[in-house]
């Protein structure tokens, strides 16, 4: 029996050290070019040297601020700032490869789903169908106050917001243009059939959007859905809507725990526990001993600064973390949201961290797993992980770019392949990232998913409106 | 003394057959390949090749539907629809070219400027400064329903916005970030030096911008301003605010009496003469004699259809032409509007034309002056109008691309360029957009630029902050 293939995604952002907070000051971090071009080719070009299923960019929209309720520290300390646009520096990598695919984040708070649908579109067009779509609704005041709120909107809200924008993308990538709309006959001076492109007459709470879409059907139509969703609204969000979904637990069974959580609900939705990708991201460290990799380990640690990662982690939780002496133990601090964040320290059998330790520490890759070891004993943990927790893929996030990808790609990638749980090569058939993902002929929605509700085969337009 | 150098734009737009409505019917036109990277590429070489200034992408974001109260007409004869992003293409382009420059559209009215700041700065960095914005209202009210709004904004309105959206893109872009923010030092553990990067404490009547820009300063901070304003109050914002503005007219004492206006209402905003480069748009149609050209003229207007065109100007002067017959002459509609549309008809002394053959012949680069007749011809015609109207260049439009453009480049360029009006390279020195326009050095907006009081050399900060 063929073994479970695993999937990869690259995890970075448009910015200098984005997730490794201090990594910039070391000599092989390259991050500070990511205002250019040859950077991102470059990183394109080695992803998919490594097979990789796609370039995953995070991103946020206006500056960290909690920390000491000023932006200076984030500044000083490059913590996501500068954060340059993630969209626009795809085509660039589009026309330097032939398959990976590129999954870039974009917020539902701040923009309009009739505009998204079209730059989405746009780019499933420009990269024939490598397009996926990272779902989030922003979590920063800063943004709020900067992109036309006054305050940052409930949580509650900001999630029904996105689910309404996202049925508002479904209709106009699903349901306005027919398959065989175009037909460019110079006969009868038709370049599309107007009756094969349809209104949506979408009218709801946050947004009335009569359509049509303003771009024909790409390869994909919806491009695939990504989405991390970590509380509970966030979870049922994801396991309704997300075809790729990423969950972080540094316990192994609570992984295994999480994921089975994850596939559960998405069964509760109507959709099959298959039709979900699950990833977890790990950062690799490797050395030709476990010694050497554990030094290299010590080595990024040391890199990363106290006060910029606090800052990203005041961001994250809302809790501003000027207010703690750095030098008191993990386990004095008296809010719950810290021991839980901080909870392998807090709990750590063999020593006592102190918070300035525990933040350091921590913030490789923030919050992630790390694989420490040799490239085979690298290996070994991600067949296990798979194995024990039924993940079907990972975010491998860095130390240093494009030094641990290169380190990753020449060393474990082959092991991986050797081993048959990873792609030798792309399938000739995969066309999409769709198609990577779930197999051949998956160009579009899963008929459970929510977003095919709206297929025109499925159900004729009239009772969409009527429906909306 | 060396002779006035001209500058030209390409013209175009991310859908099939943009200005010539029915000319992808041509089977010389290429506009069909619109959504994939190889056409962006190779347009954007072809440029380069003819030492353009920039490549200008107009733009809508919804779908024509005045014509007959009905999207229909725009989607069967592919008026603007399908219409890509113009943003989302250009970082391909860049890789592809060194020098070239390009000028997208963005409307002020459906954004947030916080957001579109952003987008530019990458767009600056990226290329390494040779970026430009097209500043548009927007006038669909396709536009305004889907994009949020109930009904279009009043046309005062949206251009007061754009006002204040100006205003806050340049405090982002010229008063944020100091010169030497971003300082890498890693004795100090300090990527950018917090004290010299500002909130800009916008606060107005349609936006409240705190800062600070998320983006370090790029290498011309605010892109080349662009902007092409018909009407008395277009004309004051385009002669306030624009670098490079567009204008047309048939007549050339017309147009020479326009670039004079606008270059007066630009000195009554305290600018100089010469600080805007006035720009009109002509279509070049070119033959090994003066009759070849005239025929391949009447070729591609044969291929224009009419009501593919009227649905187009139908969204252009909020006028449904659908109300017209189309074969009663132009002479006889008792529409203001339509006859000044139509003057050049209207008035022909030598013939009558019915509203029908007006429209397909002033169709072709929707209503741009042609230029017809053998290269010398029309490198004559070019010299003449730079000579009588003062212009100080041409956004190139085109009958079928890329072969119009093809034409023009190997034809006709090298003439102007025999003839000293036109570089025959790239000037080593111009590594940014605005220096290629301006000169060497003129990397940043000009002092008496409105944008320019926000310089932080210019004044401090926190009357920045006291005026706002």
């Amino acid at each position: 029996m063929k073994k479970k293939q695993i999937h990869l995604n690259g995890f970075i952002q448009n910015s200098p050290a984005p997730h490794a907070i201090g990594l910039w000051k070391h000599d092989k971090h390259e991050g500070a070019k990511h205002s250019t071009i040859a950077y991102w080719v470059k990183l394109a070009r080695l992803f998919e040297k490594g097979k990789f299923d796609t370039l995953f960019i995070a991103d946020v929209l206006a500056t960290y601020s909690e920390y000491g309720n000023d932006y200076k520290t984030a500044v000083q300390h490059a913590v996501q700032v500068p954060d340059h646009d993630p969209l626009l520096v795809i085509s660039a990598m589009a026309q330097a490869t032939n398959h990976l695919g590129f999954a870039p984040t974009v917020s539902t708070t701040y923009y309009q789903p009739y505009d998204v649908a079209r730059k989405f579109s746009t780019l499933d067009h420009l990269t024939n169908g490598r397009i996926a779509w990272n779902v989030v609704t922003s979590y920063l005041s800063s943004e709020a106050k900067n992109l036309g709120l006054n305050e940052r909107m409930p949580k509650d809200q900001r999630y029904n917001r996105a689910d309404e924008f996202l049925d508002v993308t479904y209709k106009l990538w699903e349901s306005s243009w027919e398959d065989d709309a175009v037909i460019k006959d110079k006969a009868t001076n038709t370049y599309t059939d107007p009756d094969k492109v349809h209104l949506i007459n979408h009218r709801g709470t946050f947004f009335n959007v009569p359509g049509p879409h303003i771009i024909e059907p790409s390869p994909q139509r919806t491009p695939v859905i990504f989405q991390a969703g970590a509380s509970n609204k966030g979870r049922n969000f994801a396991s309704k809507h997300a075809e790729a979904v990423f969950v972080v637990n540094h316990s192994l069974q609570g992984l295994a725990n999480d994921v089975e959580d994850i596939r559960f609900r998405a069964e509760k939705q109507g959709r099959n526990r298959k039709d979900l990708k699950v990833f977890t991201m790990i950062v690799p460290v490797i050395g030709e001993t476990f010694k050497e990799a554990e030094e290299l380990h010590q080595e990024l640690i040391q890199h990363i600064t106290y006060e910029g990662t606090a800052a990203l982690l005041s961001g994250h939780t809302g809790i501003d973390f000027s207010q703690f002496d750095p030098d008191q133990h993990v386990e004095d601090i008296e809010t719950d949201a810290i021991q839980s964040l901080l909870d392998i320290y807090a709990k750590d059998p063999t020593r006592e961290w102190t918070l300035r330790e525990a933040i350091q520490h921590h913030g490789l890759g923030i919050g992630s797993v790390r694989f420490i070891g040799t490239p085979t004993q690298i290996a070994d943990e991600i067949e296990q992980w798979v194995d024990v927790a039924d993940v079907d893929g990972f975010n491998i996030a860095y130390g240093t770019i494009p030094n641990s990808y290169e380190d990753f790609i020449n060393k474990v990638v082959p092991i991986l392949q050797e081993r048959g749980i990873y792609r030798k090569d792309y399938d000739s058939y995969s066309t999409t990232l769709r198609e990577r993902l779930f197999g051949k002929g998956e160009k579009h929605l899963k008929e459970s998913h929510p977003g095919s509700k709206y297929k025109l085969h499925y159900k004729p337009i009239y009772e969409i409106a009527i429906d909306s």
